[in-house]
């Protein structure tokens, strides 16, 4: 496995690939991986000639006030895991390689990336929109694999793709879970034992609005009552009272800090007022200083909580 | 020569040439050509084995009290000058094609984009960004060609290849002039006769500022007076000093209406104290309701202006 810090490195060995008409599929990545990210790593290995990982814990998508310097890192241990997956390449360049002193451009984007996240995290999406322009200018890759825990950040990079038409795919990558449940996360390090067993309040409130929405009928392939106008009997859930629930529910745990709970169309990261198919129900909690985060796609499978 | 509409059917064109392993050159324009984009073109076939033009207005580029719709437009005369220079592609998609209606992704720029033209016009140069970005990214050029007229557009576009690491190489190209020195401009269409006229006072100033720099003996192959020191005997030219020169010679017309007149690095484009080889000194200047442009850079061939 080839281990690459420079950007000039990088392009020579990935333009005699491109040579050889070999596909390249890319997984970006701010390393101290875990089973997510592995399971970027499968996919890409399954679908691709040749396997491309980036760690880089990327400065410009972390406000002054967030986890940039404590963020976890272990790159000797991340590579003995790339290496076991049968990954060809690790990018992993220093800031300075990636960022000069004088940097001025930045891709960025609005709608899309507004609410959500984007909200507590205003710079956020131009900084994973800047970096991965960066790293497909120099991978090229044919395929990019993105976790689908990180839901809008996979709906901006997709629209980013489309809007500026990057030639490659945008594969997303079912969320890992824990076995209680609890998604796979770099962040899960920062909690103390009390708090890892807080954490599990955001999966099960995500499955019973999940099973909620299963007896409603919705997203099981054509199960609505079909009906959409305001007034109608069984047009739906209503967006506004299946977010109360979950945040009644979160509001259970005495640890939990409730970030936003919301319902968005999947594509446009918008508010909907009544749940359909595709939709996506997404939350923060902040558990002490750790944020975490957590979703599903309305018609997704029940996700795995445990007992 | 193909004339393309669509996306789609300009990568199915261009990805034959690049399996051919055929350079691409791009030139892009906002059609009505002059002498200006042909000097691209030109140059284009010169060094590489396909030549493509794009020819799009861009709306991004344009603000609401600009002269988008009023932008002389003459397809037909633009292909039949394209075809007569060798070119093989004209790649001209309408907005519709470029700009969905939920777009939302732009590629910005500070520093470089802020002085100069982007203080008079602040979203020129996010258009500008973010349609290059599409045409690199759907054209994959080898090389891009750029007049040097518009010197900030170069600038700009120079930082965001080199911020976002495009792989490809920019090629400012010089000036095309009128016989008495009036830059080309698909919008010196707009002057009348006494507009016209009267537009002579732009390259008249810089030819004078020009003189002025090589008597000082700047900009001449390092015949400076090297001490940069404030305040120590002839430590060179003030920047200062020279604005206000040309700022008074420029209001000897009574038709010019100044916009800017600066002195700036010809990299950062950032305003420099005293003038050195390779500094950008640059005006916008109005002549009714038509903004001209026009700059030359210290060290260049002096400005041809007639008589």
């Amino acid at each position: 496995m080839l281990i690459v810090k420079t950007i000039a490195e990088a392009r020579r060995i990935v333009w005699r690939w491109k040579a050889e008409e070999r596909t390249i599929g890319l997984c970006p990545t701010m390393g101290y991986l875990h089973e997510g990210h592995l399971s970027l790593m499968q996919a890409s290995v399954r679908d691709n000639d040749i396997t491309v990982a980036s760690i880089f814990v990327n400065p410009m998508q972390f406000a002054p006030n967030e986890d940039l310097t404590k963020y976890p890192r272990d790159f000797e241990r991340d590579c003995k895991m790339l290496e076991k997956e049968g990954v060809d390449m690790v990018f992993a360049p220093e800031p300075s390689e990636m960022y000069r002193d004088d940097f001025c451009t930045f891709v960025d984007m609005t709608v899309v990336s507004e609410g959500l996240c984007g909200r507590s995290r205003p710079v956020m999406f131009r900084g994973v929109c800047t970096v991965l322009t960066k790293l497909i200018n120099i991978i090229y890759p044919n395929r990019m694999y993105m976790g689908k825990k990180d839901a809008q950040q996979l709906a901006v990079v997709r629209r980013m793709v489309r809007d500026l038409n990057f030639n490659l795919k945008v594969v997303g990558c079912p969320t890992v879970r824990e076995s209680d449940g609890l998604a796979k996360s770099s962040r899960n390090t920062y909690l103390s034992p009390e708090q890892r067993q807080a954490s599990r309040i955001l999966s099960r409130t995500l499955r019973h609005a999940q099973e909620t929405i299963a007896a409603a009928g919705i997203g099981q392939g054509g199960g609505e009552a079909g009906a959409d106008g305001a007034g109608s009997a069984g047009a739906g859930l209503s967006s506004a009272d299946m977010i109360a629930r979950m945040e009644e529910e979160l509001r259970t745990e005495p640890m939990a800090d409730i970030d936003y709970v919301e319902i968005v169309d999947g594509l446009s990261m918008q508010p909907v007022q009544t749940l359909h198919e595709g939709d996506l129900v997404a939350m923060a909690v902040r558990i002490g200083d750790t944020r975490l985060i957590d979703n599903f796609i309305v018609g997704d499978p029940l996700i795995e909580i445990g007992e």
